[in-house]
């Protein structure tokens, strides 16, 4: 079972002058997986603390993921990202490429998002919009492709190289793609 | 009204050897728009010369959005995007994932565009291509989410997670977008 | 003609117990360009060697280009980018965004790959999968825009802003792409 942490990153959230909506959605929408949230917190938009958070989820609770959600944007305070890099150890950018990607065919204003994913040790960590709607988009987007990573990162399944016989990795889904495409 | 400033990075051009076509061409589109450009000026393809202008648009004049055009692509002298990279605090790679994405509907070189794009205090940097076509390709898919990225970043709008009742950020162009793709 | 240099990254292909696949078929593929692939190595999946390698080709070999296959997921030792990143001198972001965005269509799980794309020196370095139909599907997508890199790198191209009576740099493919899309 795959667990789960979530961060709330918002000075309204923290003070309680906002009901923080996004973090209770990715609880929700992850526990349809069968995932498991074993940890959430609110934080303000300070780096230093949400830095701290990150590395207590991932090197202490040791979930396999972390949500972050909120300050991913341009207002002055938003260092979501920044605390993101400076905790992960190997970057894992097609995440949020895919997210942006996906989000664009929305709106234009998806390309003003600066959300980052990387690995810190054995924990995924990705950070999500602050608002509901963004948050459900982004999930849906990236939840059929995440569950593979976690399995890989946490040693569950072979190399890819290895299945040398078949498609590869990305052999499963390719009969659906091909169907979609034509 | 957003005040913008405009580098050309060329070494011909900062020679007088070649006319500059992508700087006026940018203060010329985002005039359309009723933005105006308080300073430009043509550099050479000189990382620490870049840098020094960068620095001073955003810190001295104080614009809300610095245009560079040329300097992005493979050529040896070619350092825009790290003179960028060396002078932003915050990275915003969705706006250069989003000019690349739509120009490889155009051509697969747009793959080799290195441009990137972050914000320095209270200025967007953002680098375009060289070419006038190119200049013109980029500026049209960036500009219609880029007004409210400024706001956002001027401090002159709400943040998003507020929006809770209504369809979040992306909540304007939902509509318009849903039509299209149908 | 083109020089290359390929690097399999791969602990079992190093140690002989597992045969690379991935290494041949890229030497395959770009035959069929013209370019000469001058050097191979089978490394295992250790950073320090990883980035030995990488700077010998470009430094002391000096291939226009090396592919590496392999070590770009996220199984633990999965260090392939990371080696990358710690030896290229500038980044291309777009040429891995540009497979990523293409091995999307196939497959979700393609979010998933952390490969890099930068340039040392003189020399391109781009990060393949590993799987022998990941290496084949993502030179399909990037060969066509390559060659012009390369040429510009190795200063054997005008820059795009010169063509100034022309299309600029995405003249030449204008036409067909815009027949592929009516």
């Amino acid at each position: 079972m795959v667990k789960v942490g979530v961060i709330t990153v918002s000075d309204k959230g923290s003070r309680g002058v906002r009901i923080d909506q996004g973090g209770p959605l990715i609880v929700e929408i992850v526990s349809e997986l069968g995932w498991e949230t074993k940890v959430t917190v609110i934080v303000p938009d300070e780096q230093a603390m949400i830095e701290q958070k990150l590395i207590e989820y991932a090197d202490d609770v040791q979930v396999d993921v972390v949500f972050t959600t909120g300050g991913t944007g341009f207002a002055p305070r938003d260092v979501t990202p920044e605390a993101t890099l400076a905790v992960v150890h190997r970057l894992a950018p097609g995440i949020a490429e895919a997210m942006r990607m996906e989000s664009m065919k929305i709106t234009p204003k998806a390309m003003l998002s600066r959300a980052v994913a990387g690995i810190r040790g054995k924990t995924l960590i990705i950070n999500l919009p602050g608002s509901p709607k963004g948050v459900k988009e982004c999930l849906e987007f990236i939840l059929p492709g995440l569950s593979h990573g976690i399995d890989v990162l946490q040693g569950n399944t072979g190399d890819c190289a290895e299945q040398v016989t078949g498609d590869g990795c990305s052999g499963k889904s390719r009969t659906a793609a091909s169907a979609i495409r034509q």
